[in-house]
């Protein structure tokens, strides 16, 4: 699978996730075209403040694969991950970052983010891996028009 | 109890982590003196590039209280969170970080650690909760003392 194939699991596993009364954030790991495993926030339905959609990708990757280094796989992101998540893109040696929205467009939509972007993450803590942003941006803001909209949000 | 009994806490299950081969640190979330949960580092024994000793306590908080808020509680950690953990426990909503050791200290030990520190993650990222570090510092250090004087690691 190509890039836009393979975020297109991202934003589908998000959809899924929105469709569930998750918020509105999808992530898929994949290595040389291959998903690896494609997940959505499940901070609400796991009552687990940590599971945002890139950590549950990483920590199901890692059972799935059998072992803490992701080295030769990249995370395809709906929204830029935020500093938790690109922190843990860096401990598990991703080569790769590729995301939609912006860290802004999520605080625009109501999540309290921390105002620090990856680029500047990367640079400040001396991390190595490639970053891609505003990849297939407007399906990803999308995710936050098709939430807002919802009229019953279940949080 | 007080904060160096609670930091103990803290010490007491990196040296229990040690012992059962884990890399050497520890953290522990209490509410008014009372620990919520003490835990160490479990990358290794669960697979898990993400299980920090901090997000195990605060994955493991959640579920005891049932809420990913974590307001009014202080989280005592051996080592400076790393920018992973910080994030997380501004995610909770937690009010206090103390810790021990500095990011710097596990840098030297050898661990892969990002170069940013709690302060400054907190003034460019907008967090709020209070930081104490270097808080009972001797006896933080001295854990990777004892981790690096381990004639064989298990990893």
């Amino acid at each position: 699978m190509d890039d836009r194939q393979l975020m297109q699991k991202a934003i589908d596993a998000a959809r899924d996730g929105i469709a569930r009364g998750q918020t509105p954030f999808g992530a898929c790991i994949a290595k040389d075209g291959e998903v690896i495993i494609a997940a959505h926030n499940l901070v609400w339905a796991a009552t687990d403040i940590t599971a945002h959609a890139e950590i549950v990708a990483i920590r199901e990757a890692c059972k799935k694969l059998g072992t803490i280094k992701l080295g030769g796989c990249t995370i395809y992101s709906t929204t830029e991950p935020c500093p938790m998540c690109f922190s843990a893109c860096h401990w598990a040696g991703l080569d790769r970052i590729v995301f939609g929205a912006e860290i802004a467009d999520a605080r625009a939509a109501g999540f309290g983010e921390l105002s620090i972007s990856n680029s500047r993450m990367k640079e400040l803590g001396g991390a190595t891996m490639t970053i891609e942003g505003g990849f297939m941006r407007k399906q990803a803001v999308e995710l936050f028009e098709i939430w807002k909209a919802l009229e019953a949000k279940p949080y």
